[in-house]
């Protein structure tokens, strides 16, 4: 149980610490929690490319990361994945892990006015970033919770991105 | 392998984070890094106690720390534990995992000097605390790097701990 338990308290007390440091700017901490994600992400990625095949394109890689990498990140699938195929993806996590923490522990509904539950999903804003852009596809993130998840929206840069 | 994974990328990328944004005050970066590992410690520490069994003194409580909690933290067991039987206690890890990482990343030689170093205890020191203080045992906790190790002392405000 440590390992996983390690992980999430780990998460919580770098959210609650930055909330605490910038108590009025929401964006510095978003900010920061996502650089922080941003790096593990990328780190990550470099070591999966490694250990794993090249995935050969775009939409190769980005179904890649919402099957078995998500199970791995957030342990579960994502619910839902969608693409224009022009280069933006909108995956729905309708219970993301890292969010339902915040329930559990503080006994609060989800509110994406909430500036904790804002700071919840930075990291994981960062993190998918970091890995794609190590994968080859620098992207932009863009994250709004739903209902009891989140919705994550993935630009690929067209121009940097492409192979 | 991604739980561990997880984590150690998190550690790495938590030190680096404060490293850079405190530059010229390695006391302030290990002062926030410890009081995220407080943070986590105590939860930690929280939990442990309502799975297991109460333990009842002092000394039981810091042997199952260095035996069957310190596996799970750090993945072995602590080389030595040494107490004065009046509070102090020292703990060897000979090859302190968290530590160990920095080697593996950096490919350099570890040195008590090097900042960096430094910054990768910090956490643990306040971890440990963190999960002592939760079980009934406030107390200090310093650390310093040995060889290819680090020596944790740690001491048990007689007043305030004492059951």
């Amino acid at each position: 149980m440590v390992d996983e338990t390690l992980f999430d308290y780990l998460h919580m007390s770098i959210v609650e610490h930055y909330n605490n440091e910038n108590e009025n700017d929401v964006e510095t901490a978003s900010a920061y929690l996502s650089q922080i994600g941003y790096r593990v992400g990328y780190s990550l990625g470099e070591r999966l490319s490694k250990e794993n095949a090249r995935y050969r394109d775009e939409l190769d890689t980005v179904k890649y990361l919402c099957k078995e990498l998500w199970i791995c990140l957030f342990k579960r699938q994502v619910d839902n994945l969608r693409t224009n195929h022009q280069g933006v993806y909108v995956i729905h996590d309708g219970r993301f892990r890292l969010l339902q923490q915040t329930l559990t522990t503080m006994n609060k509904p989800i509110d994406s006015n909430n500036r904790l539950h804002t700071l919840y999903i930075a990291y994981s804003n960062g993190l998918l970033r970091g890995i794609l852009t190590n994968m080859g596809y620098p992207c932009r993130v863009t994250a709004e919770i739903v209902d009891f998840g989140v919705r994550f929206q993935i630009e690929v840069n067209p121009v940097v991105g492409q192979k």
